[in-house]
């Protein structure tokens, strides 16, 4: 028993529908899929997470609401927020990079950069979340979250069918955690292949521990990837049976950023193309025959960096 | 009665299949879809012509395959030979972007620079072939390579069904004209809004003079739109009842090529980026309840100017 459903995922659909993009599939291979969710509104499938919550919340307060944020959480905030014409503040901390910040600015948000890095932003959001009243969007841990983010998945299976595999990047555990619940099928469902960057190993760690623990941050994903500790609710699905837990390096991360802008045309961010690196550096083998989907879910990058990086 | 026919888009599509991909389309608002062939390998929906025109010639000449090119086209040609295991022969005017060349020698096709507009290396390919007796590939006036180019079109009915009304992008025109007549249903067909930069009018001229006739070449659009003068296989189709010729601004061009990268993180050249520039600029205006589809066709470009240019 977990606290989020496949159910709740199909409630969370029903939801923010015409809110956020029904991103496509690109079948690249024969058997081989790219979910193209680094298309989606902001930039990331961090909306699907934030409409459901805000949504899902009934009026939001005269203060608006608020997040922190690596980045990507805050940006689909801050977009989300604006679309319901709802105030935003963001706490970012300082490995966030400029373009997320001028992206944050651009959406009209409240920003404060604070913090070296995404815990302790999320410590100063909670304390000025305390004294405005306004509503909070956790970036992972809460269910209406997980469940927003789950909307990937089930997108997904309604997309291509059944599939074997899918693989997903994780940070702080809700997409993945989400994709699991939304891709359950009656005969259960494909394995989740939860891919982390070697240097922030957050599920890497909970599954060794017997629970979430603080593990450090660095890295190239660092500003998307770079919570240092899994959240509650990932922890329950992603210590289930369907799911394997891989590192990457961060070179098979640029490597496999780089070969998707070059084969495929996709500008993705380090933490988008993560999952990607976990096939293309063949840390995942998938047997022959096997249909295997990827996310690659998020693009908010300097695109010049794409060629030269 | 054209030359070429619904008919034969059909069977190009059948040839070519599992050779190009099934490029996704993404609907951006209600009743309007992007069909996202920037996507497509080597990066433009030229891979469809080049593999129907190869495929179409049954066994290939030991010199290989010929062609000349702004730079699209004769990546096509590139990738579609090393896929089939034969050499490829590239004339490119001076005019070619720096990306495009380069991308010509990653794919191991031997490049002559020569002309300084399209017109010209096609002249000296025409020369060339005579000599060596590869095949050429023509770039938009070959029967082949018009129904190859309309798989586009065929492929868009199925994703989303009868639309209303096509914007694609002209230069020599074998990729309207093959849309045009791969989006033919029982009913007649789409709307094919036909757009061009101000800059390299051939449509347009052709429609005033009533043939194709020259015109000059420049701007923003050059490397990829660069033809001179409309194809005569093109002109047969897109002087039909069924098509709109229209004329974006240089300026459009930019600021449609800027906002695909901001709002959808698609990394359009300006070609690729002309038919959106149509709808943005409000050049064309959709009915209310107007099904939409607008070709993103290209995205051979230095991502660095994505945010700069
Ligand atoms: C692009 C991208 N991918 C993956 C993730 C990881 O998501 P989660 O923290 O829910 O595991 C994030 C989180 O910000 C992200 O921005
Ligand atoms: C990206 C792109 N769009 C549109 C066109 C125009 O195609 P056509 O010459 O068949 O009209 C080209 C031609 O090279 C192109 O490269």
């Amino acid at each position: 028993m977990t606290t989020v459903t496949h159910e709740d995922v199909r409630a969370a659909a029903r939801r923010i529908a015409g809110h956020v993009l029904r991103t496509p599939v690109l079948e690249i291979a024969p058997g081989l899929w790219l979910k193209l969710e680094l298309l989606q509104h902001s930039g990331s499938f961090k909306v699907r997470g934030a409409f459901n919550r805000m949504l899902s919340a009934g009026e939001l307060p005269e203060s608006g609401v608020i997040a922190a944020s690596g980045g990507n959480h805050g940006l689909a905030v801050a977009f989300t927020a604006r679309a319901l014409g709802a105030r935003a503040e963001i706490f970012v901390p300082e490995v966030t990079s400029p373009v997320k910040v001028a992206g944050l600015a651009a959406l009209g948000a409240r920003i404060t950069q604070t913090g070296v890095i995404y815990a302790e932003a999320a410590e100063a959001a909670a304390k000025r979340a305390a004294e405005t009243g306004a509503l909070q969007v956790h970036a992972y841990d809460q269910p209406e979250v997980v469940a927003g983010q789950g909307t990937t998945g089930l997108e997904l299976v309604e997309q291509i069918g059944e599939v074997d595999t899918v693989l997903a990047a994780v940070g702080g555990g809700g997409f993945a955690a989400g994709i699991a619940l939304g891709t359950v099928t009656p005969g259960g469902g494909p394995r989740i292949v939860a891919v982390e960057p070697e240097r922030i190993p957050t599920l890497n760690a909970a599954l060794r521990a017997g629970g979430p623990v603080p593990v450090e941050v660095g890295g190239v994903g660092a500003d998307a990837l770079g919570a240092s500790t899994l959240g509650g609710l990932a922890f329950e699905v992603l210590s289930g049976p369907r799911v394997d837990s891989v590192l990457v390096t961060d070179e098979a991360i640029v490597a496999a950023r780089r070969t998707l802008w070059e084969r495929h045309r996709l500008a993705a961010e380090p933490a988008g193309a993560a999952a990607y690196a976990a096939l293309l550096s063949g840390v995942y083998r998938p047997a022959p025959g096997e249909r295997v989907a990827v996310v690659v879910c998020g693009s908010n990058t300097d695109p010049g960096t794409l060629t030269t990086a």
